[in-house]
């Protein structure tokens, strides 16, 4: 039973995407340009990815603050490279208060900034390092082609900055970082993370190196799905963060900075959705378990209720869709909402001691005996059907990852069934420039690990990285 | 032993506060003009707050959601009311991606308007109702003085927004929330709440009425720590949410909204602390207990850490403060911060099979035996340091709880010991402005429930309410 309101993804992939965004009614459209509503059923699952990562967070040390949302002019300068970067996409405020602003003030692209600054003021002597800070917060920036979730004039984020007695400590907290994001796109998000430097044209600007999380969507496009930045001492020279060393001499600090974004939630329809909807991995579901009665039996209430009760207690997340719907209407409804199992309980089942199990990811129907330890098969399936979801994933990436060794090749390949393209590269931005013109191919990520001696796949000189290409989002 | 950095707050009220912010790393001001960085100290206690009030509007039935940060301007005109009230302190953002826009747009400084305008979006019939959405987010007004978490021109808040079938429902869910906020300051802050009524002129621009809650600090001076309104169709006529009722007939939905801020931290700063620093009661406080070694005994450290982990096991907030400062420092600091339960660990104490702990609030000192039951001494210890909180606090209410019988009895104490006036009003907003003559004076909220007939307080013609007035900060 297909969503009428869903378009086919492999009729139109745009569309079917932005369907499920309204369908699912995980966000609508605003009247404000470029910018969206986060709905219930959108905000829960973010709920869910901040409840988890801020745990992650904490548990390594780092400590939430609330930084301004607003950067006078001057100080957003003082770091010319992260200026010229945002310059484009940033909004100004003018008027505060019935009066033209002496000095417009930007909404943040990020906060780079805002950390230095501030740090620069708080930081004296090694004593007072590392400082481990990270902010939940909102961020503008003037985008023109915006999509829901995926690419928006404001969007959700946290943004980690730290700071470090030495470069090689805040170079094993960028790792650091970019392993919690690896670990929440795979294990929690189900979704396979391939990770790496970015090259020298698509590292965040001011920083030294980017790490970078990238995800391969469903129709074999590449999404950056979360980054994480070395500074070495750029912005402490601008800002004038310095610091009392263990040999008492004033050095400049070393910084990183690190996030994740709303945008996580675009992943995770086009990683798992299907024409039906949503599919959500049970980790981050914010209901992993919908319980719906066929027909109006007192009995049937009463076990349904039972059940839900069971599992709650357990700490499953559960409800029973008591809506005066009809139950077709409740299943897909279910279904668009991407909820990971689904409990029915009819009269007939009942007389045969008996409840029907549809899994949402694969609509594998299973009929276990009422008598079941429910929490136990809950919890059970699941943890098969997180890795189900996790290896079908990596199976349709592995498949959608070729090895090229001409541009020939790469432009066969992206013009008909995209994905990862695996080729060597001369480290020239010319290079990277000739393959942006097949339909928008870039760097994705650099893979030295999987480095060997060849040629650039484009201009054919010695080769000295290993490149993962693909079309972005 | 009193802090240093701190000012007496009976030599300078308004230093005393500012100076706790700094001492207790609470908030620092920023570069940004009005605008705070809210510290890790700070923050933690706002996400105590958060979980606990977020945990109270899911039990009741609200969602969570996010609306644009931005209200183009067309769209905030729509109730004259609201845009008349709010336009001196908004910000104007004009300039967005290098380019002038053609309709400027506002930061919000509230969302009536982004709410109305979505549900008049997605409502349709009565079986849409009721909608009850809640956003966590930053607000921004252009305020011209400023005080870290009172009033500053960015703060953070909660927002509910509910439509409703019928006004009865709306009305009963302002009355909901106001209940829910009352018991939140009462019996998590420590702070006794006066909750009434707003008169006319001090309601929310657009609403039909206003409840509040009214907090009474140590200085007599009173704070508004939080609203809910009803609006009942005022917004759903100016943007248009009309639904299908139960009749058939399509009619204007009913709304309400309530909020509470960061100013919450400001309010518990001024109401507990003393000249040490910060008092936090129990149930608010992010620890609530420190452990603190005498000396360095590996025996000493190692109960230290035993304890510690014994109050973590069982859900005591608790951690021990490792640092290689010395004992009397850490006492302070704990003392600054506010921490509710100082537990030592000395040798010659464990000699002794005993442990001291010392109580924030009141500094009492107890030596136990060192097989009590630590969890539960320190269930028992934290509910009795929150009851007393309270209850002093409630005390110097009573003792600043005055009635008044002419504006002369008025003057007097206002000029003296100010605090809450209890005091008959016609309803005139002329007697309300020659109240506010003396020192600011205004009406806090009416208490109808405690009024008899008699004369107004200022104009001598009879009386229409019992009002409570202060001074506001």
């Amino acid at each position: 039973m297909k969503n009428k309101a869903i378009t086919s993804r492999d009729v139109d992939y745009g569309k079917w995407y932005t369907d499920i965004v309204m369908a699912a009614k995980l966000a609508s459209y605003s009247n404000v340009k470029g910018c969206i509503v986060i709905e219930p059923n959108g905000y829960a699952i973010w709920e869910m990815m901040m409840k988890i990562l801020d745990a992650k967070f904490k548990e390594t040390g780092h400590q939430n603050v609330s930084m301004p949302l607003l950067i006078p002019e001057n100080l957003i300068n003082k770091e010319s490279e992260l200026i010229q970067g945002f310059a484009p996409e940033v909004a100004w405020v003018t008027i505060g208060g019935q009066k033209q602003l002496e000095e417009r003030l930007c909404i943040r692209p990020t906060s780079e900034t805002l950390f230095s600054d501030y740090y620069s003021g708080v930081i004296e002597s090694y004593r007072d390092l590392p400082k481990k800070y990270n902010q939940w917060c909102n961020i503008l920036r003037w985008e023109k082609e915006t999509r829901p979730f995926l690419r928006s004039r404001e969007f959700l984020w946290q943004e980690g900055h730290t700071v470090h007695e030495t470069s090689s400590e805040a170079e094993e907290e960028t790792k650091k970082m970019l392993e919690i994001y690896k670990d929440f796109y795979e294990n929690y998000m189900a979704i396979p993370a391939l990770t790496g430097l970015k090259t020298e044209s698509e590292k965040f600007a001011g920083a030294e190196y980017t790490y970078t999380v990238e995800a391969l969507m469903y129709n074999g496009y590449s999404l950056q799905g979360g980054t994480s930045h070395y500074f070495g001492n750029k912005f402490s020279k601008a800002y004038d963060i310095k610091f009392l060393n263990r040999n008492n001499v004033r050095e400049y600090a070393y910084q990183t900075s690190w996030g994740v974004s709303t945008r996580m939630i675009g992943a995770l329809i086009m990683v798992h959705g299907d024409d039906r909807g949503l599919v959500l991995p049970p980790k981050i579901a914010p209901y992993q378990v919908v319980i719906i009665a066929l027909g109006n039996d007192e009995e049937v209430e009463k076990v349904c209720y039972k059940l839900n009760a069971e599992l709650n207690q357990n700490n499953i997340r559960s409800y029973i869709d008591n809506t005066d719907k009809s139950a077709g209407f409740k299943f897909a409804e279910a279904e668009v909402k991407g909820i990971p199992i689904r409990i029915e309980v009819g009269s007939r089942d009942l007389k045969n001691n008996v409840l029907t199990i549809v899994r949402r990811d694969n609509y594998e129907k299973e009929i276990i005996d009422i008598n079941t330890d429910i929490t136990n098969y809950v919890v059970n399936l699941c943890n098969t059907i997180q890795k189900d979801m996790f290896n079908k994933a990596k199976q349709r990436n592995d498949t959608k990852t070729f090895t090229c060794n001409t541009i020939e090749e790469v432009k066969t390949i992206m013009n008909s069934n995209p994905g990862y393209i695996k080729a060597l590269w001369c480290g020239d931005y010319n290079c990277e420039l000739k393959m942006k013109e097949i339909r928008g191919t870039k760097s994705r990520c650099i893979k030295d690990e999987e480095f060997k001696e060849g040629k650039c796949v484009v201009c054919g000189k010695d080769a000295k990285h290993m490149v993962y290409w693909g079309i972005q989002y």
